[in-house]
């Protein structure tokens, strides 16, 4: 069962990075830092006649690495919340995919299971719950089966280490995804 | 009164347009299609010492647009059952505006009536409220008052003009933005 | 397809009736007040041997009326945010009925389609999103189709009369319930 | 900082009361079995001349207790999507207090600390949002600081002792009580 982390964070080893880190100790993994990527947002060509014109961007090695692993793990700041735009950008894309002739998309999504952590600044455990029914609702469009969430409150660098429910809940994830 | 419709469609000509041009028919306003600009992802500086960088896009200019304006309406489909992602990359930059010394965001918006109009094809009306939601926190953090919202079901272009109860919705929000 | 109105409110004539009245206008209809009747809170029996133990109050008559129609309006006005305390002492009798011997509870109810009303003070139309989606959920355990929802904004005795929105709405939703 | 549970369950020694006396161990307390009192569903008398009528049964007595205390646990089954009915009864009667002569009811409550307790079968740390979303709603409206909240998966007797996320954050929950 391998393991890939979507990182979503758009700031280099900040607390969702961290807290991502400690749910991740001990175990193999590939990390895709989206930022240093170029996912251009969708153009919606759903109903034109010829579909989607191809893209150039890293969107479709992404999602291969996807598809090549077995639980995928949605990390991701949260950003006037909900997830940070360049995570938006990412999955906005898989209506493309799920026009893809190169793969089924959602028959092999379907296989997958997800995993999300979240981390915001103003009363996450509370404001995240949107975010958090979102990837729900997103993950059941390509039927993956949503294992499981650890929302963590942190705003400057470093605040991430004083929340305790956050960190317990990372190191049961960690758990979890060993198992 | 002025109003600023905020587009956040991919599509030209597309449901949420239709549903939006109906909304704002016989009232002066101005519309920003945000897919014809340029608008970055944010990158996260709020904690570097030299604060946020310039960055060489559109931002600014649909900002100082957005300051200029009473009511602002913003008007998205509904793509993976939150705002598109270039909606969500105006969005992410407030935090950028936030910290701009070139005007105070938060007093400027604080005097603003913000307005949602969502068209989904997914059950909208129960699956597009974790958007609406976030909005409404995403305008009592800057002090905006959200007055209404408008969810729209739509899936294949057209199909908004079968969706009586949104037509009807919009008709209400015309009279409401007209007032 | 015959139509029966729950309904929640615990005031004779209040905005929830109201609306309920004009969604139902010139529609054969058979309405219960469940104020009128009496209706225990659950006891959690299901973990008991021999089961729930016959109540003696009048929850299975209503259940009785419910089995017989085809469209189901769950009328309440928000108390605190979440239906009225009657009609929540009715739906969580709903367990009982699952285990009954009397019936197939979830297998008639799977036939129906189910409506909601809820009018509420405090910013219904923001505040009552999770009223709706307990609602849907409970729909989905039991199988129920949820068509739609209405909400109102009303306060004081006659409030009703000024939501225009939901004036409109309980029209749509009396053509609905009509068709 | 006197610590009081209202215990919503309507069986006894359930996942739920398991959960609670987990999160309370060691920590002198008062908790009020909601299930033996009797506490009527509310008649809506607020807009009558002569105000809300007095009720002979258990309610103000237990107000009278909430009122002693600073730390105020609201621990319920999660039933149908939301908190029990018996629960919900008390929490209607607010209305009631609010417009009481014999205490400033929002003002006292304004200097409490809120903590929720849930224990639920279906997909709760998915389906009882909307619950955890309605606590909060009651709380900011009586001005109480809502602090933190645990969500347990249990169905069958015992089931709680095996959702370590649940005894993992009960125990975190009893440290914050304790302290």
């Amino acid at each position: 069962m391998s393991i890939l982390v979507l990182q979503g964070s758009s700031r280099a080893d900040g607390n969702t990075e961290q807290l991502t880190r400690l749910a991740l100790e001990g175990l193999p993994h590939k990390q895709i830092l989206l930022r240093e990527l170029s996912i251009l947002p969708i153009r919606d060509q759903r109903h034109e006649r010829g579909g989607f014109d191809p893209v150039a961007d890293d969107y479709e090695s992404v999602i291969m690495e996807v598809l090549r692993h077995d639980k995928i793990i949605f990390a991701t700041p949260v950003y006037w919340y909900t997830m940070s735009g360049v995570m938006k950008n990412f999955i906005d894309r898989w209506s493309q995919s799920l026009r893809s002739a190169d793969y089924d998309f959602k028959a092999s999504m379907a296989q997958k299971k997800a995993y999300v952590i979240a981390v915001g600044g103003d009363d996450p455990r509370m404001k995240a719950m949107p975010l958090i029914q979102q990837m729900k609702y997103c993950f059941e469009f390509v039927g993956m089966s949503f294992e499981s969430y650890v929302i963590g409150k942190a705003s400057r660098p470093g605040d991430i280490l004083q929340d305790t429910r956050a960190l317990s809940d990372a190191m049961l994830l960690n758990r979890e995804l060993g198992s």
